[in-house]
């Protein structure tokens, strides 16, 4: 039978606030009702809005992200279910393709305020900034840092099944304890956002289930069992999931399409945001949990990654001894921190603003290993850097480096 | 004028203890004695013992790793003057080839005791097992861990330049200070290793210096900012390293060469452990670490990695929720333990002992991700495992695997 | 400025025939008039017929292919007009994306019977014969060749700048010359296909331009000094293809976009052919044709090429030695039409038609190696399959293969 | 049992002639006596003289090549008898590794007189020149061709199996056919070297043995269907082949080692020649001849290439029309040639001249595809250069380039 149009299983309208659209969501919580079904082996399109819902802008000022609203994101499209998937079963989820909207050929990045969603490097850079990236087919590069281009890395940052009523009680028990802890020692830092009312949108639910989704549902920031928030890079174009199923029907959701991400999608808004189009395959392992032994979400990344030979690669080394020179118990944090310093301070040679490097780095398709984790007391943690996305020559040299670039990255009207 | 064979500016002799080799030495010190001079552009051959200078045997029991003495190990090769070499220059040390020493085709990897050393996953496995690895060429098999061969991605676990006396006494003060301040807390593990007096190896330091050296001397697990024990898997033939220069001559020293390790080195004695020779050409970037920033070493990997399509990773993933279920706030080192334990899990299915899978994981060419790490509470990490270094197909499929392995890893006698 | 949406510099209707679409043309002549034009550093889409301009359909029958009319081939979207294009130039053309048509998800690879195209193997394989390709995303299968499933390497088959009058008669001239040759040694086959008024479309020139195009313009198969049909499965996305220009404006024109091929295209219609958009970007050298020396055009592959490991390619050689054992004189092609042979034996053992693996050979991204050409009197070519298209093990092995290919691709109905 | 040192199953002297080395000889022919035997997977090392037994020295002058005897070449280690490997088996040879003889790091690549040997461009470069490479762990660089370094592709030039009696038979046939056929119209080139008595070295046969095999042994330029010269540059580190057994004990013998190679070896010594020792183990698949349908070797690439990401190669085009303009139907041959012209007249604008191109494209690891051989009348073969061996920027710009290389290659004393 010949090959028909791939069908869209879920449509986002850019011109309807994102908590009007019925087909989206925000919140985990198995009483959203599905929003659409596929069958195991149908290939459908799955069209997403950026993470905020539209409330960046393509501009020249990051006030829109200083002052975004963090209890208003995540629109996920989904659930969809998916016929015959039941608890138990792996759900693998094959991503056929990742694209923008045509009509939104951009993207973002940023760093958020550090009252305000913070990021990995919060103390260092506690302001909100924003580069805009433009989209020429597989590349971007940013008018805001100059002197880059690379092929994107397309993903989409969170993907995953409903949990069960159980399931979710865990969630919040746990993170619930976390903050109850931290709060009983006086961190002054939020470590976790638990269930809110404000601001929920269930999807399609009734209001009795509206309401019940609104008081226990999960907040989409954290990765969880089921994958979630998971801001894998490497779930590209060609890539399979494998994640567990909680609910008859799995409930997939997806959302938080990314161009392009650095491992640890550093600044938080790390990645270049943007609304797009997926284009997936499910199919169902019965009983694979259990028969494959899977707590967590397993994946194969897709064959067609942007790659550059190894020695293309400028690598920077950190060890768990912080800023102050304090010593640190193998402590990874602590390293990949440092590390992403030695990146920064390098670059500034040529010229950019650390905002314009910690921005690069949570973008670019850097690579962030766990070097050695053994090794009392240090930690070692390296970031690869494909020297490839430069568009100048940025190896070691002698005689130091010339600063080439003058501009710099978008901030707010008060900065 | 015609090339000469390849001059080797340091031997070493099986037969001798390492002790009483005065080309070695197993501290970091300033007023260790030069033990050879190479000139810049220059390519030498520098021999090097396994890095327990031969405690270990070619036998089907860990009772060796078990009483393994880690006040003797880390017998290093040199410090070799690199002439013109001043404090503020790079040392750039390309690593031209790696090789075991013929006479010795075979290394080991090994759990260690948990109150010998320990590991990442000791609490898990906390007893001695070890693993013989056989070299053909290119490629390792062991008779301890059927069913996987696979090209070594072989590098020395340790390279760095002798610290000034200034930057040793920072190392001591700082790590001084950790251990006191666990000592305060009453934490019941090691945290680090001051210095120490017993089984100090000075090299060819007269009676003065060497006790000097054993006094202040630098212990070698630790990496720190000249690089030392970085064990980074991917410092391999062909890469270069840019190591900060803090002496006149630099003092450079080599050991602890590995035939393959994953990313992490989680069981400690973690990578395939060999004796060896090392070929390396060094070059001096002059004033180099000002002008590019550095605090840490930086290098570049090199062409020939073994290289898999993306394709054939299969990828686990893990967040900073514990075995027990209790949340972490982002902490990397527990989502990175969920990982590997996600791996163990996996790959018990097809018979492995969870032993047999620590040690795998350790050496094999795993690569460690940090894949996100400002979705509060969770970060995320992931584990990439090349399938082909399997003899067996092992990607996810229905209906589960087959026990196919059938023996095990070697453990102590009274195991 | 925030970015808009791509402008689609040529749309082609798959409603419409082919010949009455004034955007695109089917000979190379320097009269036909542009078709649009675009400013060096913008990027535009253009949408492409597939070659045929609709003669094959989505359907199990080669009879389409068995009486298709070759001289209304090849309807190409152009030509472009480029701002400041000027003859002795370079444009340089970056493919940034290349797609299906969202309407027509699928393409075809066929056999062309050896009185009409013919192919590289036709004394094996006289016959017409097809196969249906979906597409899912980066994926493509079929239908009539199952057990292999793969990315596509895709790619316009044909772009190029139109000749000067004095280049357009250098090819007539030669090509005649050829033609020539071979009628006065009574060679059996079409060496070459010179200019014919008949179903010539010379896209929206006027009657007295139309005529001479007809008379004088360059048929499209071969590939030329221009690049034209050079059909180079690597001219992907990512891309950067560099292009003499021979008249002002340059005049590119491109067409024939292919899903995925192989090196040699061997089956003639030999990539899986497909209506579809592609998106590029032109940038001109000045006088780069005298700087860089070119006489033909050159190019730098995309990054995101499908990859495989080294080690993932079952490779087959083969020798200037043909199949009736008579020996050659460094014959490149008698080897490797032998190579091609040897790969077809061998998959036959799992079941498959002559006519299967002739069609996946000439379109699956197999690797084709020049690799000893002065070794008197055998040259050497060599073969490379990526086995991982394949969904079966089918690396070699003791005992044999199991056949477990059962059915066909589609024949003609006379067949 | 604890794994020994490597056995070398074949040494070397290089101060003994090697026609006084009764392990090595120079023809195919199954009366040349087994010179040593190993078992099924045993792993051992094969020492092996460059091809012409040390006629070419370490020096700058190409008189050596000038006068090199070619009747005096490939002395090949062997032929080593595999316990068990009967005719029609299948002999898979792992290549565990190949290093160049510590006491000799270096090799040369040259271009061989037109009247004594040739080469693919020898209308163009008919005189011989020379340029020696030194080594430096997996690197190479020459002081004849400034500019260039990169790692090896070591591989050996020669391996294959004893041909029978029948075998040998079929190939003086076929060949003295051809030499016959082109002796009869006069071409003015040697097309092919039958059987010489001079200089024949039959290993240790008795007179009787050694005279049948003067007279009737396959000379050893050609790859033939046994592998022998096949010149494939592929064949390094970790790769295996598969070839056809044809007399009980397989017979296998190896020589002719390469440091490196591009694909074609143009210049005929066109790969990097040295004196060196391979490890290998082997393998037998019984039947496999019949089993895989096996005319020619097949063979598997092995994991540890060097690799450079696809856009890091800059790739050059050419058709069948030739230097004078000619048309030829459809011949790789003619299309190849241009290529490689194209890429030696971009390059000679850097200063370069032809004949230090003309070695460098012979043994640099280049890529030679035949992209399209169906599009009559024309060929379209392409080369594709790493850019990463040349240590200048080298990358197609506007304005052209600078003339930076000073310097030749070895010329003859004549010259």
């Amino acid at each position: 039978m010949p090959k028909q149009a791939i069908r869209t299983a879920v449509k986002v309208d850019l011109n309807t606030p994102a908590w009007e659209q019925p087909q989206l969501h925000n919140r985990w919580h198995p009483d959203i009702p599905f929003s659409c079904k596929v069958q195991p082996g149908e290939v459908v399109n799955v069209e997403c809005l950026d993470w905020t819902g539209g409330q960046i802008g393509n501009n020249d000022s990051a006030d829109d992200i200083k002052y975004c609203d963090l209890s208003r994101i995540h629109y996920l499209s989904g659930p969809i279910e998916v016929e015959g998937a039941e608890p138990g079963d792996v759900l693998v989820v094959e991503i056929q393709d990742v694209q923008p909207l045509p009509e939104q050929p951009w993207g973002y990045c940023a760093i958020f305020d550090k009252n305000n969603g913070g990021g990995f490097l919060d103390s260092h850079f506690p302001n909100a900034a924003k580069a805009i990236w433009d989209f020429e087919g597989i590349f971007c590069s940013s008018r805001h840092i100059p002197g880059v281009r690379f092929p994107g890395l397309i993903h989409p940052g969170i993907m995953g099944c409903m949990p069960s009523q159980e399931l979710l009680d865990t969630w919040n028990e746990r993170e619930k304890e976390l903050v109850g802890y931290h709060a009983s020692i006086g961190t002054d830092r939020v470590v976790a956002n638990l269930p809110l009312e404000k601001f929920t949108h269930a999807g399609s639910a009734d209001s009795d289930s509206a309401a019940k989704v609104a008081k226990e549902g999960a907040r989409t920031i954290p990765p969880r069992e089921h994958g979630g928030n998971c801001d894998i890079k490497n779930l590209s174009r060609g890539s399979k999931s494998y994640l567990p199923v909680y609910v008859k029907g799995a409930g997939l959701s997806i959302g938080d399409l990314h161009f392009s991400q650095g491992d640890g999608e550093i600044s938080f808004c790390g990645a270049i945001e943007m609304a797009g189009v997926i284009t997936i395959k499910c199919e169902i392992i019965k009983n694979g949990v259990k028969d494959m032994c899977m707590k967590n979400p397993m994946y194969i990344p897709g064959p067609v990654e942007p790659h550059y030979g190894p020695s293309r690669y400028l690598t920077f080394e950190g060890l768990s001894v912080d800023e102050t020179g304090k010593q640190h118990y193998l402590d990874v944090n602590v390293a990949y921190k440092q590390t992403c310093l030695q990146f920064i301070e390098y670059f500034k040679k040529f010229g950019y603003s650390g905002e314009q490097l910690y921005i690069l780095l949570s973008c670019a398709p850097v690579q962030g290993h766990i070097a050695a984790i053994v090794d009392i007391p240090n930690a070692c943690t390296t970031l690869g850097v494909p020297v490839d996305i430069f568009e100048f020559e940025c190896l070691p040299k002698e005689g130091g480096f010339e600063k080439i670039i003058t501009s710099d990255c978008a901030f707010t009207s008060g900065a």
